[in-house]
């Protein structure tokens, strides 16, 4: 099976279990948490997923945490598409949440999501309690003052500094940003298994670095409609990317050598990692 | 020991165990944060220390959970401020954060303090496992779509609705609004104690109500100085309150009413849970 189809069929699983955790009730606010969750890679929730199934635990008991992280990583992008933050009126192909409804329904919708976020990894479904607050644990500490919302505040602080960030800072923020959630949720997958999250993390964050220079290099060289959202948007606000401090080539190949990492933190796995290595390769390879 | 003086002090102890928790940074984020988790009453947190007191837990176990649901009572009620919600320029009787600082911090300020409560409730001090992930799952329900943020999408709702409001209307705007993070305060200490949270849950149920109905009268009758906010805010919108529609006399016999029903499920504890008779009263003649 391609890659880019066992990814589809994750985010539709993960889509379903959402949905199912949003239903029954047509307030705007509900209908705007299920807009906000369709649609996308499902990139984060496919971590989980599959990390797990390596790691020979039921993909069923990860469901609730893979649908947990892309909760969560919708809640940021509503609230980073927000006025007051990145002002976007496109995400995902379709117009962000308060441009559809209005700021208020945007803020309220990614509140509830990340609080959403976090009831999911309560379900008993995942295992035993200690397996879920250690989930819960992770997750906050990923996603708040430390590591998500971190990287969004070093990210608007950078917009307003009259001193450009060197490489050191971007990867600093960007850790945070995207690479705390991506990191978590592959970790997710081995804690759930029982297993040691230590190979799982390495792979991770090598693979949201990656990630990242590979969203910059999108950003020059991408086409709008393919990505869904606008692009160009950095070099039109000046801003320091991977791009700008290394040159297209440079990211490439800086791209190219954490994905030669990533695959490295896989080899105690063997044939079972596969997929997980053609996800660290599509991760630099993609359109959107 | 006067109950003010007994509440004061729990505030101070739960602001210091939550600001150890964001001490380290001079970002304006946790600037942000930790000038938000200032002041205030301290209600909620209270009720949770007090609860877990009463019978016979440790309140050093109860602390994490204190501080838990005062963080996240703090998030909401920055975002709640902010100009596309009430548009609130004063918060105990200082500028808002929005005000302070700008939307943008405002709006990560918010979200880090919504994480950083299910992060405090992870502190394995609380206890076992299972008593915390009980404690996480209450506390994403009442806080989420189903709580306190329905709650408050009702209540924006309820701003551009053609007809008012009825008694049933915003008690179940306010049961969310509200009531939902008061009951789980006291219901959480409950819990911490391995205790039936079922009499707690009934306490803090009519508790909840006078809280708000206590609010509306305030909103007429009080002084904004004391009250540390604007005032007169329901009125000049046409906001339907309890006082619109019970009259301000009819609003204090029911807020009564509430106080009696709340100290009469407190009768299984005795004199034990004099304390929490005091706060019953306290609620309905505050001036804050």
């Amino acid at each position: 099976m391609m890659f880019t189809t066992a990814l589809a069929e994750d985010a539709a699983r993960v889509q379903t279990r959402l949905h199912a955790a949003l239903a029954g009730s047509d307030l705007p606010l509900l209908d705007a948490m299920r807009y906000a969750t369709r649609g996308g890679k499902g990139l984060r929730g496919f971590l989980v997923l599959e990390s797990a199934r390596m790691l020979g635990a039921d993909a069923e008991r990860a469901l609730p945490a893979a649908a947990a992280v892309e909760a969560l990583h919708a809640y940021s992008l509503i609230h980073d598409d927000l006025p007051a933050m990145d002002n976007d009126d496109l995400r995902r192909g379709q117009p962000t949440v308060h441009v559809k409804w209005d700021e208020a329904t945007a803020i309220l919708a990614g509140d509830a999501l990340q609080t959403l976020a976090f009831e999911l990894l309560t379900d008993p479904a995942i295992g035993d309690a200690e397996t879920s607050i250690r989930l819960v644990a992770g997750l906050a500490h990923a996603a708040g003052a430390n590591g998500m919302v971190l990287g969004q505040a070093l990210d608007m602080a950078a917009e307003v500094a009259t001193t450009q960030l060197t490489l050191e800072d971007i990867s600093r923020l960007q850790a945070g940003k995207t690479g705390a959630l991506i990191t978590w949720s592959a970790e997710a997958g081995a804690i759930i298994a029982g297993a040691d999250p230590t190979p799982l993390r390495r792979y991770a964050t090598a693979l949201g670095l990656a990630f990242q220079i590979a969203d910059d290099i999108l950003d020059v060289t991408g086409d709008a409609a393919k990505a869904g959202k606008r692009l160009q948007k950095d070099a039109a606000a000046g801003k320091a990317t991977f791009v700008s401090l290394l040159g297209l080539e440079g990211a490439r190949s800086r791209a190219k050598a954490l994905v030669n990492d990533a695959e490295a933190a896989l080899e105690p796995f063997g044939a079972a990692a596969d997929t997980l290595r053609h996800c660290a390769r599509f991760v630099i390879a993609r359109e959107m």
